[in-house]
């Protein structure tokens, strides 16, 4: 058989779980690599050879060829799919999306939840930082919720890859303690995004094929 | 006469630049708003119906149509041209050095540079940040310098938007205090990308019209 695509990734990861959902939903193949980040298994020289950065999600999407990066391997492959809007404006708006996702919500939401919850800090133990992610994390909430308020989905009405990338953390925001009661209409959302055809839980794997 | 794109951006941003960059290199006209950052002029009411992220640039695009995030606004409008690689796996590369720019480099060398260079905190005021800022914008500096002892620019070995986003912040890490002089290849890079035709300092500013 031909080539098939590889993913080394960290189960608990949002931004794993992004590439994840989108090759699911986009029934492309692909064979998973787990890769524990907390034993510093992403900063040995075979990983940094793939990935300089020393990160996952990294894929092989192509022989020999690795892509880093959740949003760019996600555009990789959803580029001409339903996932991406043809129409510039709209485009550019889920692009917009996307860097909100990693500038402003990730790392807060994201960053708190791996101490609290794959690295186990207690509040007291993160310290000062502790009231400065919860507070940025709340305020993207905010801004994502107002944006929910108006729109069943994220760009043009309908599902797509900035729904997936704003989906995955903050659908598991309260592991780092977020409070999602106070966002109604992210909540809501989350039901949305969980009915489309082919959803998948964040821990889903894919099938082991020998 | 027609619609004229509009930006709203504070001259020493280096997120800012990149737009005001590329849209004179791609011979976008465009008019320049001056807002304020440091006196709260992103949090007016009036911003905030632009940008409920309260952050520039923002830009209307079409009328009455705004856009937040640098990254979005350059590709909305570098889509289609010499700017952005038609081929899929260089289309995803540049992806790629855009998000890890947002995600690696900039909260480093952007954050720190605007607080030595525009707040002018002392490294002593900085305090425990100091060090990490310094570290992590080093240790993304070693990475490009990396990436750019292969190839003349980042990717396709031709200048592109990647290369913008890149100069960005990186050309005046040195008013974050960040040591240059450690990473030859970015700065041999930093003269070919200033050698392009159309290039403008990150003062630049388009000719007011009445």
């Amino acid at each position: 058989m031909g080539f098939e695509v590889r993913l080394f990734d960290y189960l608990p990861s949002g931004n794993g779980y992004k590439v994840r959902l989108l090759l699911r939903q986009l029934g492309v193949p692909f064979r998973l690599t787990q890769v524990d980040i907390v034993q510093g298994e992403t900063r040995t020289p075979g990983f940094l050879a793939m990935n300089p950065n020393g990160k996952i999600p990294t894929a092989e999407v192509e022989p020999g060829r690795f892509l880093a990066e959740s949003h760019a391997i996600c555009l990789y492959f959803a580029e001409g799919t339903p996932f991406v809007p043809p129409e510039r404006f709209e485009r550019a708006q889920m692009m917009q999306w996307l860097c909100f996702e990693q500038y402003s919500l990730e790392p807060f939401i994201g960053t708190l939840r791996f101490w609290r919850h794959s690295l186990h800090r207690t509040p007291e133990a993160v310290g000062e930082a502790y009231r400065t992610k919860l507070d940025g994390g709340h305020r993207a909430l905010g801004i994502l919720d107002a944006a929910l308020a108006q729109e069943p989905f994220l760009v043009g009405g309908r599902y797509g890859l900035a729904d997936v990338a704003l989906y995955a953390y903050t659908h598991v925001a309260a592991e780092g303690d977020f409070e999602l009661s106070r966002f109604p209409a992210v909540r809501a959302w989350h039901e949305r995004v969980r009915a489309e055809p082919g959803h998948v839980p964040i821990d889903w794997t894919p099938e082991e094929r020998p």
